[in-house]
């Protein structure tokens, strides 16, 4: 007799997923953008169909369906393909599906040791790849807009030249930001208080630029991850991610995680050890102080050793290390059975409390990943309580791509809640109009 | 520049929020239950409007809203009240808004202690409270089941004779539950074992009766605590819920979180003193072992004191202990501070993670709010990070029907997602025939 009634949040959402204002109205012309992103969702979700079973199956009517696909084509996000009947009776349609192959979007992460850009078009192809070292906390903040300007306008001008159009640009940054605003509020590792980073790069970039997101480079990387899974049906990932910060990036039920003042995933200073070494933070054993980048390479190698050259690229540092972990160095062995255990304690505090099904190892841990998954594996597996599932623990497939990957993929993203993001083609396509 | 994209999971819903298979088919009964869904979750959220407006808002077309609105009506869930002019031009219509005022949920707890009963209608008004001291662990399944089914049945009989329609009954269980069978996987606190609970209590209370529903008792508790704050704009909820056993129902961006299993917010045993009590469960220092009922009643009196006797309501016991509180007892007054202080450490754990707008102390932490509300403040307040903000900290006004409520509230929350739960009127309504 039991029903699986699910999605009980009582969320006050109308139809479409529009928000009523206090006074319960609803504006027309974002119940219309809406609805347009619901017909590209449905399409990305089903694959191509004709008109009349776009809007069986949405229940829209014919004539909405017809004028909004005609809008969604002026904008290059969908076309009509092949002539198909619908069945046995009516008229044959074409099949509208979701083009987008030109449409793309632009992710960065600013790192504290490097820069990083992905450009991915709608369908999720990567496009274009690029790192450049950079020592952030040792440059003006000017000097690191300079250079974050310098590598998209770089992108996006040859993305024109191919014929790209560019949706926004989706920016990785560490520490607390404020998405709505697009600064950085504070990035201790950066040395960064209030820093206007979507702001200061638009300026830059000139004006025709596409805008600029930011968010938290956790919670992008997990994100990318997410996007790479969703087809065999997870829902629940938690991403965690190391360099000097520490901090995680949990998907749950299918949606980001972002907490009540975006914070959500903040866990570089969860206080894990008692007895353990003081933070920049002022407090003490955080676990940032166990797993962070910096405790890894003082164990890991002499302070005079060229891993700690912030001007040699990390993933080629982290390269090295691979290579004599694997050719039995003592020191780097101790130094990632340090980091397994530390690991291994504090994602088990974030298995208990968020249940995901798979846990991705990411930052310069994915560097790692055969020598860290199955100590972090085993770990959670002497926590597994009876009847209790534990989650499959893995390395990122992206790596240190993970953050500017998943800044793409939030650009594109906004398009699918709000078609209107991406302007007209420049003389429209008449065969569409409804 | 900035612009906030928002909503980007990358989850892959058609519209109207139906999961298309594998294979990308969607069956269209399920799309027009949807439909149906969206409309009743629309007129909730935007008040009463004409079936044109409706139309307009939701880009259905006239002759589906229509037919949604004949069928929603037949089944008692909307009424046509008075005439409405839509604007200058056309005929008038008539106002569609949710009714519901007869149809009601029915939420159970069953609690280590005591079964409690909230029955509500779709409106939110409390129409019924029961609760019935019971000694779980003591009596055999049978005997709890016999029990569950008395108390339902009774309240069944009562709404059925007062003209109410009960669409389901939710159960609120400790332990690891599958929602999809209604089992009770693990409840060491019960002493239960892959109990069968919605389908005994079914089964007990005969053909005809309304389906049961089970979930979570931390979950529940959340469900009835963020359907009183949504209004205020309150989107991240952290409860927390101690008797026997120590459990979290969290809320976040307004969507419950279970977790890949259904196990998110299990956090009785975090592992949280490594010099600390051993566990139940065979690890050390669990939170459980910190914070649960039986250690605050071990410290706060001898053991041959009533507070200890099950026989006596726990609502009972802990007023008792409050008035001891409030005159002073030394004794009391320590077990709580200890209780304060293992409150603070863990929920500071849960908040950095998290990042709740609101933590709500519930179960018996609820009867001592204004002793552990400020000391737990204290210490979240402590450990804020700069440019962070700590979470408002509130003792449960809902106290131990938290989780009975919101079992109700998931029994009607199922309507609006599935408005076909409740079978049509018999008769029907010829006046809303579209």
């Amino acid at each position: 007799m039991a029903s699986g009634a699910s999605g009980a949040s009582g969320s006050r959402r109308t139809a479409g997923g529009v928000r009523a204002d206090l006074a319960g109205r609803v504006d027309q012309a974002q119940m219309r953008r809406a609805n347009m992103g619901l017909i590209l969702r449905h399409l990305r979700a089903v694959g191509g169909r004709s008109r009349a079973r776009l809007a069986a199956e949405t229940g829209l009517s014919k004539a909405t369906t017809s004028s909004l696909i005609a809008d969604l084509a002026g904008r290059g996000l969908v076309t009509e393909g092949e002539t198909v009947r619908g069945g046995a009776v009516g008229r044959p349609g074409q099949t509208v599906e979701v083009d987008g192959r030109r449409v793309c979007g632009v992710g960065v992460e600013v790192n504290v040791a490097f820069l990083a850009l992905t450009a991915a078009d709608l369908q999720g192809t990567v496009l274009r790849e690029d790192v450049r070292p950079l020592d952030v906390p040792h440059l003006t903040q000017d000097q690191v807009l300079d250079e974050v300007a310098d590598l998209v306008g770089t992108a996006l001008t040859a993305l024109t030249t191919g014929g790209f159009r560019t949706v926004a640009v989706g920016v990785a940054a560490p520490g607390i930001i404020d998405p709505a605003s697009g600064d950085v509020r504070f990035a201790p590792n950066l040395g960064w208080h209030d820093v206007p980073l979507a702001t200061g790069v638009a300026k830059r970039l000139g004006t025709g630029a596409p805008p600029i997101l930011v968010e938290n480079d956790p919670k992008l990387g997990v994100l990318a991850e997410y996007a790479g899974l969703a087809g065999d049906g997870v829902q629940d990932v938690l991403f965690i991610t190391g360099d000097v910060g520490v901090g995680a990036g949990i998907v749950s039920g299918g949606s980001l995680l972002r907490g009540g003042s975006g914070l959500a995933g903040e866990v570089g200073h969860l206080a894990l050890d008692p007895a353990g070494t003081p933070c920049a933070c002022g407090r003490v054993g955080c676990w940032e102080t166990m797993i962070g980048l910096t405790p890894f390479l003082q164990r890991a190698a002499p302070a005079d050793d060229a891993v700690h050259d912030p001007a040699i690229p990390l993933g080629d540092r982290m390269a090295t290390l691979r290579r004599r972990a694997d050719g039995g160095s003592i020191s780097v062995l101790r130094a990632l059975d340090r980091i397994g255990s530390g690991l291994g304690l504090g994602l088990s505090v974030l298995v208990d409390i968020l249940d995901p099904q798979i846990v991705v190892l990411g930052g310069y841990f994915a560097s790692f990943g055969d020598h860290l998954v199955p100590q972090v594996s085993a770990a959670l597996a002497a926590r597994r309580m009876e009847h209790g599932s534990e989650p499959r623990v893995t390395a990122s497939r992206l790596g240190l791509m993970a953050p500017s990957r998943g800044g793409a993929h939030l650009a594109l993203e906004g398009v699918f809640e709000d078609p209107t993001l991406l302007p007209p083609l420049a003389g429209g396509t008449s065969r569409t109009q409804g």
